[in-house]
C-alpha cells in the first residue's frame, strides 16, 4: 500500500511504498548489442501473457501488434484505491489511488527512435494523447505524466523501448512551481513566458535546432544538462492532449529528429524525456504552454544540485545547438 | 568564464561554463580498498604543493595538519570576478562571481565519517563555520552553501574525504523555495514550521534516531530516498554560523553517529549532504531553521523525478529510522 506524502516544509509531496523486496542498487548498464527479439523479455512479441491485461494497442498493417499498452507490473499507484485524504500531526498524507502504465513503444527489442520509422513515432504520440483523454475522465486524478527513461542511469530498468504514464491524485510540485512562475511573470508582463521564450528563441536562432510548420526544437538558455533539447508548440495550448492528428504526426517526427541527434552526439546516453502539461482539470490558461523537456543523463547529480536547485552545465547552450544542428 | 542563467520559466538559476575539455562520463565506482595515503592525490599530506593557495588550516597536536581548505582547482566561482548582471532578449545573466572551496576533512586517504575521530568531526563543523563567517564579509554574497559529495555517483571526483563551498551572488532555488513555503505555513498559523517538525518527531519518537542536548537527527515524514537522515538543532536559529564550540562538537558527534549509521545501513553508499541555512544577508527569521539534510545516493533520479519533483522512497521512513536506531 503505498501513500502520498506532503513535506510541509518545502510542500513537496513522495509515495512511500512498503516494500519489503527492496534493495538498493547503485546502477548498472544495459547491454550495448542488443537483439531485435528477446525471449527473456516481457515487452518482446511471443512473451504477451507476461504482462497484466492489455490496456490499448495499436496493430500494424501486418496484423501483429506496433504499440501495447499494459498495466507497470509493480505500480506504484493503482486506480482500485478509493481516494483518501488524511492529516497525522501536522503531516499530510494520500492513499496512492491513480495509475502507472507502460507503453510499449515498439515490439522491436533494439528499437529505437534511430530505427523506428517516423510514422512509428507519430503513433506513439497518439497513444500518449489517447490514454491521456481517457484517464482525464477520472475526477480524483489532478495530473496525468508522460514520460520516458532510457538506460539504467536514467532508472529504467529494462532495455525494451518503452515510455510510461502516471495519473495522480495531485499536481506534482514542478509543474505547480512552473505555472506559479508563470502566471506571476504573466501578471508582471502581461505576456506567457512560453510564447515569450518561443519569440526569442526564433528571434536569435543561436539555440534552435529545428523548426517544423507547428514546432520547433532547441536547446534552453538555462539548460541543466549538456545537450538538453525542449519542443514547443508554436502555438499557445496548455493542454498536449488538444493536438491534433497531422500535429501528432508531425511531433513524432521531430522528436524521432530530437533523439537522434542526442543520440549522435552522446553515442547513445541514457536520458530521460517528459510530457509538461497543464493540470488535468485546468481550463485552457494564458501563461502556460505544454511542452517535451529531453534531458540526456551524461553527469551525476551532485550535492551542489540538490542542495541548491542549481544545475551545473559544462556546456554552453548555443553550442549544444550549433553541434546538434550541424548532425 | 562562467555565468549564471535565469530559466525565466522556472526561476531557476544554473551556471554555465564554457569548457571544451568536458567529457559527459556515465560514472565510475571508486576503489573500494583504498590505502592511508595515495601518492598521486593532491589531497594527500606531502603533495600540498599540487593544490592552490592554503585558505585556512587546523594543525594536530602532532604538529601536521588534520584539516586544510584550497581553492578548487577547477572552480565554478571566482572571487576576483566582478558582479555584473544584465538581460539578454527575456533573459537574466549574472556573471560567475563567488568563491568555491575545497575542505580536506582529514590527512587520511581512506578516512571518513567512521574512523575519524569525535574531535575531528567537531573540528570540521567549526572550520564550515569559520569559512562561512569570513565570506560573509563580501557584501556580494548572498548565499554560502557547503556540500558534501561523497562516491562517483554522488558527484565526488576524488575519493579523498572533503567537502565543499560555494559561494553565490544569489539565492539558490531551493532555499528560497524553502524559505517561501516556510514563511506561508507561518502566516497561516504563525508557527515556525521547522519547530512543529521538531515538536512532531519528538512526540511520535517514530522516525526519530539520536536526541543529543542540543540536536536531533530523524528520518524525514516525507523522505525522499531511502534512509535520508536530516539533523536539525532544538533551538529555533536561522543562520548555522551562530553555533558555538561546544554546539560544534556536539554536532560533529551527531554527523559522525549520523554517517557511521547510513554506511552499516547501506555498505558505505554514495551519499551527499548540504547545510541548509538562511541566505547570507538575512536577519534571523521567525520560520527558518538551519539544519543538514544527507541523502545516500542508493536510487537512480529517474524521468519521473525530474519531470514531477516527486521522489519515488521504497522505503517507509519509519522502517528505515527503526533500522538505523538499531544499529
Amino acid at each position: 500500500m503505498s501513500e502520498f506524502r506532503k513535506d510541509p516544509l518545502s510542500n513537496r509531496w513522495i509515495i512511500t511504498l512498503d516494500d519489503k523486496t527492496f534493495i538498493p542498487t547503485t546502477g548498472r548498464a544495459l547491454p550495448a548489442d542488443l537483439l531485435e527479439k528477446d525471449d527473456n523479455c516481457p515487452f518482446c512479441p511471443g512473451n504477451e501473457d507476461k504482462t497484466g491485461k492489455e490496456i490499448y494497442r495499436v496493430d500494424s498493417s501486418k496484423g501483429a501488434w506496433s504499440i501495447r499498452v499494459v498495466p507497470n507490473n509493480n505500480p506504484y499507484l493503482q486506480i482500485e484505491t478509493q481516494l483518501k485524504k488524511k492529516g497525522d500531526a501536522i503531516y499530510d498524507i494520500i492513499a496512492g489511488t491513480g495509475a502507472n502504465e507502460v507503453i510499449i513503444e515498439t515490439p522491436l527489442h533494439n528499437g529505437g527512435f534511430d530505427n523506428i520509422s517516423q510514422e512509428q513515432a507519430g503513433e506513439l504520440i497518439k497513444v500518449y494523447r489517447s490514454r491521456m483523454c481517457d484517464l482525464l475522465k477520472d475526477a480524483r486524478l489532478e495530473y496525468i505524466l508522460i514520460f520516458k527513461n532510457k538506460g539504467a542511469r536514467a532508472g529504467a530498468n529494462l532495455a525494451h523501448p518503452h515510455s510510461q504514464l502516471m495519473a495522480m491524485p495531485v499536481i506534482p510540485k514542478t509543474i505547480s512551481d512552473e505555472m506559479t512562475e508563470a502566471e506571476q511573470y504573466y501578471k508582471f508582463k502581461t505576456r506567457c513566458p512560453f510564447c515569450d521564450t518561443l519569440e526569442a528563441e526564433l528571434a536569435s536562432r543561436s539555440r534552435l535546432i529545428k523548426e517544423s510548420e507547428n514546432f520547433i526544437s532547441f536547446v534552453p538558455f538555462a539548460s541543466r544538462t549538456p545537450f538538453e533539447v525542449w519542443i514547443m508548440p508554436k502555438h499557445h495550448t496548455s493542454h498536449f492532449y488538444t493536438i491534433n492528428d497531422p500535429m501528432s504526426a508531425e511531433l513524432g517526427e521531430l522528436l524521432k529528429d530530437s533523439i537522434t541527434r542526442v543520440n549522435k552526439a552522446l553515442n547513445h546516453p541514457p536520458y530521460n524525456y517528459m510530457i509538461h502539461t497543464a493540470p488535468a482539470k485546468s481550463p485552457e490558461i494564458p501563461f502556460f504552454h505544454w511542452h517535451i523537456e529531453i534531458l540526456p543523463r551524461v553527469k551525476s547529480i551532485a550535492g551542489f544540485e540538490w542542495g541548491s536547485g542549481f544545475y551545473i552545465n559544462p556546456t554552453l547552450p548555443e553550442e549544444s545547438a550549433e553541434y546538434l544542428r550541424g548532425l
